[in-house]
């Protein structure tokens, strides 16, 4: 029988936008190498990151993510005029002016955050952000591209313990550059079929 | 650029048959839980199990795979009438009549057992050996079949260390369960596009 799509966990409030986990990883579950790097990505042309950008105005990051990004000009990457959210417990606000950073209270900031209205918001990454998350009920969509690579060992798209979350297919897409593009919803807990 | 498949890499004699490792994982890239158990696949009918246990005359495992098989009655596998090989230092072939045990010479027997006529090779698990046989360039294509779920630890699809080995995918293939059917070349070591 085909499982119908079960919505994430509710709470009171039926959220305005979702919670995308939006990932680029390798076939065996790293989204980065040992070192942190990425260079194991191939090009896709046929990937629309303009339009992909614009379905988001929220980009939501651990300090290990965020700090990179910061490095780089990340106005090229299509976050000009975005509110990047960075979950940190050392960041100072008053270092880094224009970004939302939340210290304490993860649960309450992020679902208040997606019960906000406005477009969805990009979990831009790490692993542990997505698994604390996840283990909070407020991960709605897990959207890996998987590159055609395995790595054998790096930062995992799911780090552990030992947690067991079903997920329904909602789109799946294949590139020239052999990159398959995988969407799911993350279905509550215990929801066997 | 489309990259154009790549042959896995060549001894003299090229292969009279492919080495497949096919295999249910997780989407964060584990082949069993951490207590080995597989009871977060889900079923689907749409797989035609005897089309595929046909495409193949030889199973080829290592000893953690092989054993619990043998606790069950493996005939209704589709394993009946086939050639068994078992990788392991441990067991001995007088205690397993009828099953081909590779105790020593791992490149040598498995290129031996590539070249000799007959339908493709199963590498039927675990990640050990496939970790083994990739090093020696001797796992012709990766064929996992992704079950909606994630599981956060287990046994790994492959385990570390880093090891970078690009792929290209042939085949890909949705299932109204949610499983993703994925068909991948193994490309020769450093052959980067």
């Amino acid at each position: 029988m085909t499982p119908k799509a079960k919505p994430p966990r509710k709470t009171a409030a039926k959220p305005a936008r979702r919670i995308r986990y939006h990932v680029a990883c390798s076939l065996d579950g790293y989204i980065a190498d040992e070192d942190g790097g990425a260079d194991w990505i191939v090009d896709e042309p046929g990937i629309d990151f303009k339009e992909l950008f614009a379905q988001f105005d929220t980009f939501l990051m651990g300090r290990l993510t965020y700090e990179p990004m910061m490095r780089m000009n990340t106005t090229g990457m299509g976050m000009s005029g975005k509110e990047v959210v960075v979950v940190s417990r050392t960041l100072r606000p008053a270092d880094h002016p224009g970004v939302t950073i939340i210290s304490h209270d993860l649960e309450g900031r992020v679902r208040e955050l997606r019960e906000r209205p406005g477009k969805d918001i990009w979990l831009f990454g790490g692993g542990e952000l997505f698994r604390s998350l996840l283990e909070l009920g407020l991960v709605d969509t897990v959207e890996p591209a998987i590159i055609p690579v395995v790595l054998g060992a790096g930062r995992p798209f799911l780090p552990g313990p030992e947690i067991q979350r079903y997920l329904t297919l909602t789109t799946h897409r294949a590139y020239p550059s052999g990159i398959v593009w995988l969407e799911y919803e993350v279905q509550a807990p215990k929801a066997r079929r």
